[in-house]
């Protein structure tokens, strides 16, 4: 893959993710494949509603369909969180300086003599 | 944080992510902060263009800026940042279970004798 499309790839990850009914979707295939109306079950939503949200998931590879005519259950395909996850670790030393920062304030507080109890 | 506004939270992070100049604006603060100039300069936007990426990213928790009048740099927030990659990471599982059944796949096939040869 080229870097462009590895962006639009992501683009198209962040976009799908950026509903909590998807989210919710996702949680549930991590426990095993289901069909739509299975998947429609624990929200309050109609059937067309749910697969509009399921189309999304496909489109950014987050779901696949099976192919049996009648049943086609819904997976989980992992891959592109697996990309989110990379893309999100490359800041851990952003995050982990912020709280060094924060972890070296408190240590220098507590170094600090407690004038106001000696005077 | 309730979970519902940790949702909302996410839902926000993940739509401000969904943009490839948003989030090489992310990768530009991470080297240091930078003010609207600045970040303009290497992408072919004009400045009301850029504002309008720092806003969304502002609202997004991911970008403070500073208070001083006539220069206000924007400073990456890395925490939702670290939001994402552990929201992500709860589905380690499932893609390292993917990987693992490849892996059993190539061994199964490396194991099995190769009859094309000794006929």
């Amino acid at each position: 893959m080229t870097p462009v499309i590895e962006e639009d790839r992501l683009t198209e990850t962040f976009a799908a993710l950026a509903n909590s009914t998807r989210r919710a979707i996702l949680a549930r295939l991590a426990r095993g494949e289901a069909n739509v109306t299975e998947l429609a079950e624990p929200f309050d939503f109609t059937l067309p509603a749910i697969s509009k949200h399921i189309k999304v998931l496909e489109r950014a590879g987050l779901i696949v369909r099976g192919q049996r005519a009648q049943y086609r259950p819904c997976t989980l395909d992992a891959a592109p969180l697996e990309a989110v996850s990379t893309w999100a670790e490359q800041y851990r030393p952003v995050w982990e300086a912020r709280f060094d920062r924060m972890s070296d304030y408190l240590t220098h507080l507590q170094a600090q003599p407690r004038t106001g109890r000696t005077r």
